[in-house]
Parts: C-alpha cells; structure tokens; sequence
C-alpha cells in the first residue's frame, strides 16, 4: 500500500502519481513524504528510479531480519527502527520493523505491517489543521518519539509482572515461575537488543552529518535519547531483579527440600521403632514371658508411646520442626 | 506550596507577589530561591513565563519518574537528584526526587513532597543571623551535601543488616534468609540506580560550563564527588558479599540436606533390618526349630542388637556421624 | 591442485605454467588469481620465487590452527578467513580455512580443503560472460560476502535447536538436555572466535592501507562488515538464552525433586502407619482384650482407613498435591 | 601522643614546641616530621594554623572511615594509606589508616593506633648514624613501602589457607567449608578495596605534580606500584580460586547425597523385599501349604537370601556401587 | 653455574675471567652473552660492577615470585619472562622464571634451574657453523620464540584433559571429576596470569624505545606477540568450556538424583503396600473371617499382585520409568 504526501504552497496534497516524485524533489519548499506498506516490486523500483537509493540501502530496506541501525549515505540516512508492541493475552512481544530514508525535503517510510505511529502521524498531516511546522524533522521527531514512549508501556508491563513473579516466589506458591521467569529474561534480551543500537541511531542524529534538525530542535532529539538510555537502565535493572529472584526461587527450593526430608525421615523412624516392637511382640516364640502377663500388652502400647514422644521430643529440640 | 526568598541589600525577604520575579532578575546583586512543593498547574506556568526555562526542562522538573540528571541550558541548569529516606518499620527505601534550576543569580527546586534539606537550608536563610554567604553556589552546596550525606546513614543500615544476615546463616539457623537477600540486593540494585548518575551530575558542576561555583569552592563539590565514589565502592562491596552469602548458604542447605540423608539412611536400615528379624520369628511356619527353644527369645532379640550396633559401628567407620 | 587464472586484454585465460607468474605480475592492466588446494611444497615454494611473499607469510599460510587474522605487508595482506558448513547428521561444525594473498594486481587463495564459494567465484571468472568488473577487490568481495553469509545459515540453525531444547525443557520430558545445551555453548564459543576476528579483518580493510578497494566498493565492505556485527550479537544472544534456559531446566529439575519427596513422604507416613495397626494387632499377647470382640478386625480396618484419610487430607491441606 | 622531628643544620632534633612549627617552616634547609597518634582537638588546630591546611583536609584526616585517596593541594598532598595487620588467631584482618601531609620540606602523619612502620621509621631518624639521605621523599618512600611489603605476608596467609580449603574439599572431609570460604572472599574484597585506589595514589605521586621525588628517586616509586599491580593480581587470582573451590565443592557434595540416596534406596529395597517374604509367611490364613512343610521354613529363608542377592547383582551391574 | 659467551672478530669464545667484561663492552662489534644459572652472591655482585645496573632491576632478578614483567632502564630492558612445563606424571605445570638483561651489545641471562631454550640456543652458539647473524636480537628472539611456542604444547595437553572430562561427564561415569576440573580451570588461571603479561612484554619490544630489533627483524616479534594472543584466546575458550561442563555435570547429577529417587518412591511405595496385607492378615483377631476361607491365601497373593501391578502401571504413564 503505497501513501503520498506533498507539502506545496502551504498545502499538503495526497497524490498517486509516483512518477512526479524525483520531479517534486527538485522544486524548492516543497515536502515529500512517501509511506510503503508491504512494497511490491514496482515500488521498490521506485527508490531506485525516483530517489536514486543505493542498491545496498534499498536491500536492506526490504529485509526484515535487519538490527536497528543507521547508515549515512550522500545526502540521506537509511533508518531502520522498531516498534514494539505487547500481546497482553500471549504475553508475548510484537518486533515491528520500520525503515525510513531521511533527506533534507523527503522521508520515505517503509514497513511490512501497519505502525500505528505512521498512521496517526499520516492522518495529522492530512488532516485539516495541525501539521507541526510542515518539516521532515517534525514528522521524523514524532515518529521516533511516539515509538520510544511506547517502550515504557511494555516495561511497564514487564515490571509489572516481575512484581508478580517475586510475590509468587516469597508468598504463594505457584510452581511455573521458573518457566515465567525464562520468558520474562528472554524478552528483556531481546528488547536489549533493540534499544541498544537505537541510542547510537541517536547519537548520529545528534552529530548532524547531514543536517536533518534545527540546532533548537536538537533538545529534542536529545530528550528522545535520554529516553532510551532510561529504558537501557531499567532493562539491566530488571535483568539483575530476575537473577536475584531465581537465585531465591532455587534457595527456597532447597529449603523446602531439606523440611521435606525432615519429615521423612522424623516420621519414618518414629513409625519404623514402634513396628519394630511391635514386630518383636508379634514373633512366634514359645517361652517369651511378657507375652502371657497381663499387663504385657499395655506395656507394648506404652513402650511404643515413649519411643515415639522422645524421639519427638529430641528432633524438637534439635529443632527439626 | 510556593516559598519565595528573595536577597537584596544585605537582607533576606519572603516575598509573595511571583509575578515580580522576572523583575527581580534583572536587577544587580539580587538572589532569588523559589521553592515549589507539588506545584499547582500555575505555578508551573510561572517557570515558563517569569524564567523562561525551555518546555523540555519543565516537562522533566514535573514528572517523577526521571533518573537523577543534568541538563545544560543555556544559562541554567536542570538538575534532578535524589533525596533517600530509610524507613525502618518497613524496612523499605524512599527515594524523593528534587528538581533544580540553577542560574547564576536563582535557584528554583521543586519537589512532590517535604524533604528535609531543603526546609532545613530555607529555614537557615531566613533565620536570623547565619546565612552561608549569600551566593546560589552556598544553596545548591548545602543541599546536596546534605543528601549525599544521608546516604551514609542508608548505607550503614543496610551494612548492618547484612551482618545480620551472615550472623543468621552461620550461626543461628533462620530460614527466611533468602527472602533478606533478595530484598538487600534489590535496595543496593535501586540505590547503585540512583548515585551512579548523581555522580555524572557533579563531574559536570566540576566543569564548570556554568559558573555557578568560585574556583576556591570546587573542592567542595570534589569532596562530595568523593563521597558518592565511596557510597558506590560500598554498595558494590554489599553486593559482592551478599552474593557470597547466598552461595555459603546455599552450600550449607546442601550440607544440612546430607546430613539428613544420612541419618535418615542409617536408621531406615538399622530400623528395617531388626524388623526383617522379627518378622522371620514372626512366621507361622509349623516346623522353626528355634521357636521351641527356651533361648529363641533372648536369640533373636541378641541377634537384632547384635546387627543394630554392627551397622552403627560401621557406619561410624566411615564418617556418617 | 592449482588453478591460475589471468585477466589480460578483455580476456580470461587458464594458464599452467607458473613460473610466468612474476613477468605477468609486472605487466600493466594484467589480474592473476592463484587458487592452490592442499598445496605441495614446490607449489609453497612459488609464493616466495614468483611473488615474494614474507616468509613468516607463507608459514601462517599453511599452518591450519592460525585464528582468523590480517596482516599488513608492504603491498599486500595475508588475511585467513574461515567458512564455516553444518553438518546436520553429526550435529557439528567444520570450519575450513581459507588463507587469501591480496595485492593490487592479483590474489592467492590457499586452502586445505574444498570451499563451495571459491569453486563458484572461479567457474564465475572462467565462465562466459559475467565476470564482476575485473576487479581483484570484486572476487575479494564475492568471496566474503559469500561466506559470511553462510554464516547465517549455521546461526539459523542453531537458533532453530535453542528453539527445540526450550520447548523440550518446558513441555516435554527430554532427559538429555544438558549434553545438548553443553554442545550447542561450545558451537557459539567457537563460532565467536572466528567471528569476533574477523571483524577486526573487515576494519583493517576499510582503513584502506593498501588499496584494494574504490572508495564507491567502501559501502560494500562495510554492509559484510555490519553482517558480522549482527552475527556476534546473535551469539551473544544465544549464549544468554542458552544460559536462562540452564537455569530454568536446574529449576524444574529442582521442582521435581520436591514433588518426588512430597510423594514418597506421604505414602510412606500413610502406609507405614496402617502397617503399625496391623503390626500391633499382630502382637501374640494373651491378654488383648480387642482380639476377641467380634468388631475388632473391622475396628482395626477402620482405624487403618481414618489414619490414612486423615493424613491425606493433612497433606491435601500443607497443598503436598 | 605527638612527636616532633626537625632536621637543621645536619642534626636532627626532637622538640616539644609546636608553635615554632611555621616559622621553622620557613627556614631554608629545614625539614620537619610531625606524628600525632589519636590527635587532640588542640593538636588538630595545629594543622591549621601553624601549617595552613584546608578545613575539607584536615577533616578527611581525623575521619576514620575514608578509603585510601591521595589529593592534591596547593602546595601539598594529602595521603591517606591502610596498614594492614593479620590477626592469626582470631584469622582476622585489621586496617589500620595513616594520614599524611606531604609538602616539599614537611610530612605530618596522623594516625589513631600504633602503626609499626612509622614507630621504626621514626627511630631510624632520631637513631645515632643511619639517616636515609634526610630526604621527605626518603620518609615517604619508607613508610609506603614499609606498608605495601606487609601486604605480601598478609596475601601469603591467605594463600596457605586457601591450600588448607582445597585439601580440605578434595580429600578430608571437613563440613564447615563453606563458611571459610565466605571469611576468605570477604577478606580478598576489603583487601581488594583498599589496594586498587592506593594504585591511583602511587600513580599520582609517579606523575610529579608536586615535587616530592627526584627523578632518580621515581625507580623505586615505581616498583612499589609494582607490587600493588602484582597483589591485585594475586588477588583477583585467590578470588577465582575460591569460586572454583566453591563450585567443585558444590559438586561434590551432589555427588555425596547422590551416594547415600543410593544406599537408601538400595537397603530399603533389599530389606523391605525381604520383609514382605516374612510377612506373607507371618498370615495367619488356615490353609496355607507351606506352613506345614518341614521344609517351609528353610524355604523362606532362601527366598529372601535369593533376593537379596539378586537385587544387590542388580544394582551392582547398574554401577551403584 | 656462569656461562660467559663473547662474540668478537666473527669468532664465538667461551670466557672465564668475568672481570673483563666492562672492557668487553667498551670494544665496538663485540657481543657478550652472560648466563648464570643459580647464582652466588659474587656473581650477583657482577651485574652492578661489570655491567652498572640498578639495584631494584637486580633484586626484581634474584626474586623468584616476580610476576612477568619488562623495565626499561637507560639503555637496557628488564625481562622476566616464564618457561612452562607440563609433568605429565604428576599432570601438574611447572613455571621456571628466566631473567633477562637485553642492552644493544649483551644479554644477561638469570634463572634458578635448567631451561632447555637456554641450553640449546647457547649450544648453537658455541657449536660449529651455525649462529644466527650473531645478533642480540637473534638470541633473544630465539629464546622467547621457543619458550611461546612451548606454551602451545601446554595447551594442547590441557585441551586433550578437557576432551576427556567432557566425554567423562557425558559417557562414562566417573566421579572425581569435580576435582579435574577444578585442577583444570587453576592450570589455565596460573597460565594466563603469565601470558597476559607477556603480551605487554612483547607490545614493549615492538614499541623500539631502545633499538633491540633491527625493523625488518620486527615482523618477527609480532609473530610472537600473535602467538601469545592466540594462546590467551585458547585459555579464555578453555575457561568457558570448563564452566559450561561443570554446569552440565551439576544438571546430570540433579538427573541422576530425581532417577534415585524416583526408584526408592516407586519400590518403597509398592513394597510397603504389599507388606501391609500381609500385615493386615497377620492380626490375631478371633474374627476374621477371610483366614478361614481355602481361598484366603490364594486371595491375599492376588491383592498383593494387583496392587505392585496397578501401582507399577500408574508410574508407567506417569513416565516414572
């Protein structure tokens, strides 16, 4: 799906015929925003024909097993940003590719499904009122921005459920946690991963190469940029928590271990002895005299009692319970 | 709550009227402190419109959730630092963040609740008599000093709860101690959050990009650099010793687990055993030679005797007790 | 085996005798590539004759344990590159050197065994018509990017088998994890020692000492050099990943061990204390008055079933099941 | 306890006059050595008035609880080092922390215990003959390397105890290992503490800043930082050692409980299999055959014999013994 | 033992008379090689009488805990550097320290025992025909060349117990294998607190402060300097692999530990079920009308049967086996 905008004479014009393009781009104040969703061939074509992209750039562009990552080309940037979305009901997060090319007056912005960051940031520029200043560093601030925010909410959500994971560890007591906690680590490594190399997107933005912001703008970006070293902290902080927490889920583990075999072993030798005088009342000898006594039973019952309350009581005080 | 003091003509007042402040600026040997407690939406405007402070820098000052920070504009800078509490009920840190701007001639500081320093330092300026000299420099140096100082305090409580912790897995045999742990390690993992950047903060006063400080007074700011050097040297110290606890106790719950074991081991078998005798004399066979003899009784209770001390022995033999 | 190839007038030729080697070196617009497969000495022995390679060079070059490496010569490199293949049946890696003499007007690839990329470059040269330009950096390039490439295939596949050993940890019941986790860490450690290097190679190439490349072939080098990037980073991926999954599975395992106790502590309190009714109702005394009555053996069945339900609703209680 | 070394006119004099100490500053060819041991509150005025030291200084100094730092002054540095003794009976370490002022023709060095270094140094100087060179540097370099060498005895004792630990874990079978272990890695971490930044210190003085050494005095500097590079080698080195020991350790008692749950099992089965035989044969069932054959008895007892042994035949081929 | 080599006149004599040195290095293309091995004080004397070195660079020779280290002097360096020796016996390494004096006309050679790289290249300097340019630089690079590449052999012999332990762990059943691991991982941690030193040493060399190495003779000294790189790479692979098979044994034995017990649940289970009809039909109540019965017996056999069956299937779906 292939969407245009054309900022012109103080109006933005949604046109279709792409051919213009490398024609409009040669006018001066005017802006162009090109948005591709899933580009078939012919429109990948058109990076090449009407922008003149690198080949390399434009391969990347349509790959989407691409990290983050900034390339400074003569006159443009190649972007490659995520959006991160989070399937509260998988608990699972969502990695969506964007790839923008940022020229001086043109932005192109390619993805393989829908950003609901583009969408929105489309919408404004069309409709009727607000655009913010009609630059490509306004779209390309909100864009990145509004991304960026979004990250906060997923750690949100995972700081969230980390909270859960330690209750569940200290207070009840839910087996699956180690499974929890793997998914949990697995989806901060990868969200490591995509925030890691944004901050250096960051960084060569900052250092204006080719000049995209207004030195006014570049406080901006710079906050952007702090955002994301935020996020990198709380990452390495929630992967830190994860560790102490598992850490304390195998200790407990063994706690609970170690009163298991306390009471195995306490009851099994307790219920073991007084078989045992059971058993030996229970042999077959002809001459054993206890037997014919009448107070020969009760005193079987009572010697298993006393085995069975010392014993008791010097686990007790060897403080097994 | 709005606190204005204002120095002008050797004398401290507490003003009311904040619409004059952009005034006040202007006018030579004139210090301004605004202090703000949970600052209403108005009091807000007046950052922008009495100093002119950038929407960024407001944006950071009312939000909560920041990372200790600093931030030059051009003029002034955006400080966040962190105020810590312990409360020991709880056994639970508070982190109380205070926003500063600080110019040349003012000092604004916003905060979302009371934090002690900075009543103690207005109360100071408008007491009668002491006030540090009269310079921003005096303000922002006692403030911070005054917190980084109570980290010490936070420090050696949890010092000490980690003595408490060693004591408890190798002497007494408390059990919660890995729920301890966790916690210790989780207020060193928030408290290394917070002095690792606060240390940035004052690496960049000591740069003097703003001349705030006098050369003389530089070794001040040193000497609190110093200290949160050394409150991350101890925190690091914590977390190393607590990982070495938790390992220690870890490997004694295995030496416990053993011990258990064993004596459940020993005893099962010693236990089993005199009651595979008895159950043997315990049979109805017609023809067991033994059980018609007079000393069958005393035989078999000998032979259960005989094996109980020779497992013991041997088990004696190799190290079981 | 050795193949020579020479570009001279528009045209590829197959030549054998290889003693014109250094004439054809000194000849103007003239490329020669030297492919030697398991080279016999007197081939070895051209390297330094015909073109007078360093020996300290020459040995790096047929030795098989040098790391991947680059070395600067006046005039050329020495650079030892690795393929890396998968055999999927043993489940192992093979990584096949290849040792490359770059200069301006030629190249020397030497190899102890058949590499798939250096088969096609060469039938590509040979071949009718496509030939990429003619340029020693272009069958450089090819031959790089086409091994670097493989590289991919060998993470997907591994990642592929992370895949396997985290499901077969928490759904199935596979034993054998360890062996699996053990081989799949020792596949990344050795696949980040030749990576790790020969991204150190790609940056000797870029700072262009030597010549080899046009300033337009940079962005090319680069894109291999980026490859590698995103290939260490998946290794440091996996080996984390590698590494939760080792705890979870010590975890689980862990898990399983207490609910195995739980199930051995119960029933062996439950039946060892039934046994105890029976073995004292086994006992020969003459005087026990319950033997006699006739609710007696239902009394002790009862007694046997009430101590067994209890307990089981005890531990139904503690939440043992 | 305060003692007062001066140097004048080729003697050297112990005065008790502490006001003359600025003037005799001043004078040329004069040297001055200060020791206050557990100075007063008047002998810590001295400080300031009759040498001149900054208040932030002078307050480092009588603090006890700083880490070792050097800092420069206008005209001085301040030192502060750690004496370390080994407590052998109790295996404990004590720091013991030595302040010194370091000018061109002064040194003043506070301390609050004896420290043994400055008791021999001091003799040496009021001692008949050897006076090395009366140089401040001489004083300096004495004690500071007096102190580093001492390092060396304390690392050896805990090296030997790290070989006991080791003997300890792989051939006798002491059970409070762990707890070693932990006293040894918490003594590594304060020393570890104290030796990196008397590095820096050492590295500063080398550095010249203010000139206390000749440059032909700087070789010895030097090999005094050398040995504080070697015992941070040494201890990084016992620290990895104390993990391995730690973690085979670990293993080794799996290993054990491994052992002893195999005997349970073992035992239990052979015993209770033998049990269930003598149980069957203990029914009291009127028509059981084998009751009333002359060989029943015999029987049951080679059906136990029989499997017992098949059992133990069992195991044994399963390698559990 | 003093071995006094002079080169002079393309002529190799072996000297005695050592107080002729200092005129020896007066006398232009004259090249002196002076080995002592375990020297007396006297000829310790020497090195500061014939030769002027510095006190510390002579006591830093006849140390014997030195770690390696290289000083340089005016107009000489300091070497230490360290022979290995793997005691296949006792598989135990040896480190022989070799101190090396390298001024532009004679090298010193110190040790306290036999080095074969030594005795050989002194051999060769002495024997007929051969001596390598008679160069300082010769000898010492055939020195330290042997002695590195010794260090491979080293290697490689740990790299073979590393194989072993791996199959150990996952084929066969030994059992001391903590502790191999254990001597494996202390070996690679003495190793590699010397190579990495070396690595400086070499690093120096290269940097020429003083003119040791002829330019073209550099290319082989940073042979040596990748040779050490390469062996460093090798420990830090080792390391991992013994850490990750260390983890994997832990995780066979928590394996081997859940099978345990498992068989001890399931026997225990069965057996004691069992065990208590027979129990149940060895109480002596009058009553019981079961005993009577002709199938009684035959009865109770059944029930026993059917219990171990039934119980043995439930384990058997449960996977118990």
């Amino acid at each position: 799906m292939v969407t245009l905008r054309v900022f012109q004479r103080q109006q933005v014009e949604a046109l279709t015929d792409l051919d213009q393009i490398s024609e409009l781009l040669m006018q001066p104040r005017t802006l162009i925003w090109l948005d591709l969703e899933q580009p078939t061939a012919t429109e990948v074509a058109l990076l090449h024909n009407e922008f003149g992209f690198h080949p390399l750039a434009i391969e990347d562009a349509i790959q989407t097993h691409e990290r983050p990552k900034i390339e400074t080309y003569p006159g443009y940037y190649l972007i490659i940003f995520y959006s991160i979305e989070y399937d509260a009901d998988k608990r699972a997060l969502h990695f969506l590719p964007i790839t923008l090319f940022v020229g001086a007056n043109y932005l192109v912005s390619i993805r393989t499904g829908p950003v609901r960051h583009v969408q929105q940031t489309l919408a404004r520029w069309q409709g009727n009122g607000y655009v913010p200043g009609y630059q490509i560093s306004s779209i390309l601030y909100a864009l990145i921005d509004g991304i960026v925010d979004d990250y906060f909410v997923v750690l949100d959500m995972i700081g969230e459920q980390i909270d859960d994971v330690e209750d569940a560890i200290f207070q009840r007591g839910r087996q699956e946690i180690a499974g929890e906690i793997f998914t949990l680590k697995k989806d901060l490594l990868l969200l490591r991963r995509i925030v890691a190399p944004e901050r250096d997107i960051l960084n060569v933005l900052l250092r204006q190469e080719i000049r995209i912001f207004q030195p006014r703008e570049l406080t901006y970006v710079r906050d952007v940029y702090d955002h994301l070293v935020r996020i990198t902290e709380s990452i390495d902080l929630y992967r830190d928590l994860l560790s102490s927490a598992l850490d304390s889920y195998l200790s407990l583990q063994g706690n609970q271990l170690n009163q298991l075999v306390k009471v195995l072993t306490l009851w099994s030798i307790i219920l073991m002895a007084c078989s045992l005088v059971a058993g030996i009342y229970g042999m077959n000898f002809v001459l054993m005299p206890e037997l014919e006594q009448p107070w020969g039973y009760p005193f079987a019952l009572s010697l298993m009692i006393t085995i069975a309350v010392s014993l008791a009581i010097y686990f007790k005080r060897r403080r097994w319970w």
